[in-house]
């Protein structure tokens, strides 16, 4: 749960980001902005903030900006239906991301958020700087952490299903829960 | 056909147009975009230029860069197998863009090329500045401008096959050829 206050903040924050990183985008847009701290009361840490363009029965277009040293937990996206689940293409706008995947370990950069090892299983480090482009196959798990810089990059979907995300860390609530200030 | 010369120049204007709207490519992926004349060699009149982020089988994600008073055909995404067409969600980045679809005849600030009344049926006129946004849905007839400044724009949709769209005007040939220069 956060505050609407820290809410209001945290869109502002996102916006000047997204902005400052190129993407022109209108005041409404701005205040569209999805603050996620994942149900885990620790947005810095673990939470991110999400400006949706598109999503229709078919695609989905997103604009993620990231805090300094902030991580969204590993998660995947399971089939639904007749769908094999979200198909997403990641392109870094502005930053450094550590994006990490099943493969070898090859962690190295990053840091797993303290006491929370059996939450971030996936090892295989990719550092993904502006232009950099990586698919995530319906199904597959991952994780990824700006770092100082914080970091705005895109998200090209097929259809996202967000609620029906599935994490490792069991305590997770994937829709945020804003409480009156 | 055009030129490899002239090929070259239109890669140049298009990714100067991209990057100054806040986009920020490569010069490998510069010299990926795809300059379009329809088969009609008149490229200034009648073309777009195409850079694409995403092509998957699944979704694609394009980046359209409009010289001044130049005009995309009309044109539209027919069924393909199981496929009802290609959804298409169009975004301003940059630019005035003069959009026209099915619906009353509202048209007004734009222009048809010359002698081609035939080619350009749809007259419901959409002004489209920054920021605004427009679903196509599969099989909708469609064609823009851009006028005096250019204009650049995204196009987010499901899997595209450009070469199987289809045209109003019966000379279009829609993969340009190239000639040695």
């Amino acid at each position: 749960m956060i505050t609407e206050k820290k809410q209001k903040a945290a869109q502002k924050q996102a916006a000047e980001m997204i902005r400052n990183a190129g993407i022109t985008i209108t005041d409404e847009e701005a205040g569209s902005i999805e603050v996620v701290d994942f149900g885990l009361n620790n947005l810095e840490k673990e939470g991110v903030q999400v400006f949706t363009l598109v999503q229709t029965e078919r695609i989905s277009v997103k604009v993620l900006a990231m805090f300094p040293n902030q991580t969204e937990p590993e998660h995947w996206h399971p089939p639904v239906d007749d769908d094999p689940g979200k198909e997403e293409t990641i392109r870094i706008i502005a930053g450094t991301v550590y994006f990490y995947i099943a493969g070898e370990d090859t962690f190295k950069e990053g840091f797993i958020v303290k006491g929370k090892d059996d939450c971030y299983t996936q090892r295989k480090e990719i550092v993904m700087k502006p232009c950099d482009q990586l698919i995530l196959a319906p199904g597959e798990k991952h994780w990824f952490q700006a770092r100082d810089g914080g970091a705005v990059m895109y998200s090209f979907s097929t259809i996202a299903r967000d609620a029906l995300d599935q994490f490792t860390d069991s305590n997770i609530v994937r829709i945020t829960k804003v409480a009156d200030s």
